[in-house]
């Protein structure tokens, strides 16, 4: 099953939303133009989006404030993608040429900054000072995230609180601000925000936990990128920190750390093949399965309601998915 | 004179700001405390915090919504030097930037985007949607203009017309809206806001025009690096534009541009020589004038108090600058 059918009925709006993201970020100027343009080809799920107008069915749903807050939430997670790319061995990113191989970073880089500000732009139609405040908020946490990432490449010094605070900052909170602005655009019930925010972030954690499984247990094919990918780049992900209790795993990856960026995916080999060998994949399910529980029990708070249903089988799909 | 003189009467008010931005970006993150307080030890002159202030005397001027005010275009001035300062060419080795240059650069771009994000969440506490548009609506222009400034290096076909435009948008807006939102935060008249507005994009438009005029006038010593860096860069500012109506240097800028980032500042010098004395400095800042008469006008529909002295003699400073 795709992801994209537990949501089919949410078609119509998100064409609405993906003509909007792109229609924003058109300009008329060249180098521009072509950069974003890029972007909106490799496209994505355009979860983020997805969750805001599951958010805004608890409340008085108008499309036109639905789509301010998706658009602004979808280009908030576009802009973070471009500045994920600069600077960075990352020469492909689903399957498309990063910006960074065709123009030079700081043209990527202000692309990423003017992706920013049009999201921002966006939000600004809502003229709801608490929605600003929410979306500052998240990429303050987005920017601590991404640094603690960089400081963190090759330290084996790691424990699960860091992983997890990571990947909180990294993507949890993003889903769980595009979950709760959806429904600030629609004037929920606080309580029912409450519930969605919660959900939105449990759902994150799990999301990012599985992706970092499927580094190492998905196909080149499906990752668009050869599995382990990152740990050669230094990232330790959850089945490594769990691989890291056992010593011998821990003593050799720190010796392959020590080659940095020479490390190469012929070396690493034998720790991938450990790591998915040696029950850390299972653990770290496990772990996303606890999170994706705590989702399920965040929208008992909800009425039932179809939109509750596809936060479910979103839930549910997320536990399963493979690519 | 120092510039610092003419405010001097908001010189405790000014204190407070300057404390509150380096709260602002404290963070418990290591790497970012540190990138951070480099930045504020750079320090600066503070301008675009002067001109909220000075623009919230003409209505109701409460410290705590100017401070936020404040803050925030500071933060995001301080940003934009931050991203200004990613790949800088003197890090890069055979075209390649070293390992630690490329750690540094993530860093920095990253430190940027958080300021940014603090930046968002400080003038959020005015609970003003308008503020967040014309924000949003200058941080939109302003990457243009840095993405124009790119693509636009070594173009000898550039006209007054582009070099204008991308001069508001890297300099004037973000000063004109320091005007703007110091008079949105203490709700003074549209007409007082509006003639804000124009003092503060004139006025910017100069400063920019002499910024230009100085990287070819001023001392090594003043400037802090050689005469004509800007256009050892590539950068085509006013002087050199006005120079190129002259087919002969036009067509040595172009043979000397060939050469791009190998270009000396030795190979340079002739053109640099020329640009000193064939006129260009003159009339380039006869133009800045045209922008200060313009300002001053502006200034004709504000009622006289010591703020509107102080802008005046603000623009005064500006055109007689020499550093």
């Amino acid at each position: 099953m795709k992801l994209a059918m537990i949501y089919s009925f949410l078609k119509n709006d998100l064409a609405v939303i993906e003509k909007a993201v792109n229609q924003t970020i058109q300009s008329d100027n060249t180098v521009l133009r072509e950069a974003s343009s890029q972007l909106l080809q490799a496209g994505g799920k355009r979860i983020r989006p997805v969750f805001v107008l599951l958010g805004g069915k608890f409340g008085d749903y108008d499309i036109d404030r639905m789509k301010a807050v998706a658009v602004s939430l979808e280009l908030i997670h576009t802009a973070s993608l471009v500045h994920d790319d600069v600077i960075d061995e990352a020469e492909v990113r689903r399957g498309e040429p990063t910006i960074k191989s065709r123009w030079d970073n700081r043209i990527a880089m202000y692309t990423g900054d003017y992706i920013f500000a049009r999201s921002l732009e966006n939000l600004s139609v809502l003229e709801n000072p608490r929605a600003h405040q929410i979306l500052a908020n998240t990429m303050v946490e987005l920017c601590l995230g991404e640094i603690e990432q960089i400081k963190d490449k090759y330290n084996t010094e790691q424990n699960l609180r860091t992983y997890l605070r990571r990947i909180k900052r990294k993507t949890a909170l993003l889903i769980a601000a595009s979950c709760r602005l959806g429904a600030i655009a629609a004037h929920t019930k606080s309580e029912y925000e409450r519930a969605l925010y919660q959900y939105g972030y449990y759902v994150g954690m799990s999301y990012q936990i599985i992706d970092d499984v499927l580094d190492f247990t998905a196909s080149e094919k499906e990752l668009g990128k050869p599995a382990g990918s990152d740990l050669l780049q230094g990232n330790i992900t959850l089945p490594v920190l769990l691989s890291m209790e056992d010593p011998k795993f821990k003593n050799d990856l720190e010796i392959a750390f020590e080659r940095k960026e020479d490390l190469t995916a012929e070396e690493l080999q034998p720790l991938i093949a450990m790591v998915q060998s040696n029950g850390s994949i299972q653990r770290s399910l496990e772990i996303s399965d606890r999170y994706l529980n705590k989702a399920y029990q965040s929208l008992a708070k909800l009425p039932a309601n179809r939109s509750k249903q596809t936060l479910k089988g979103i839930a549910r799909y997320i536990g399963k998915r493979r690519a």
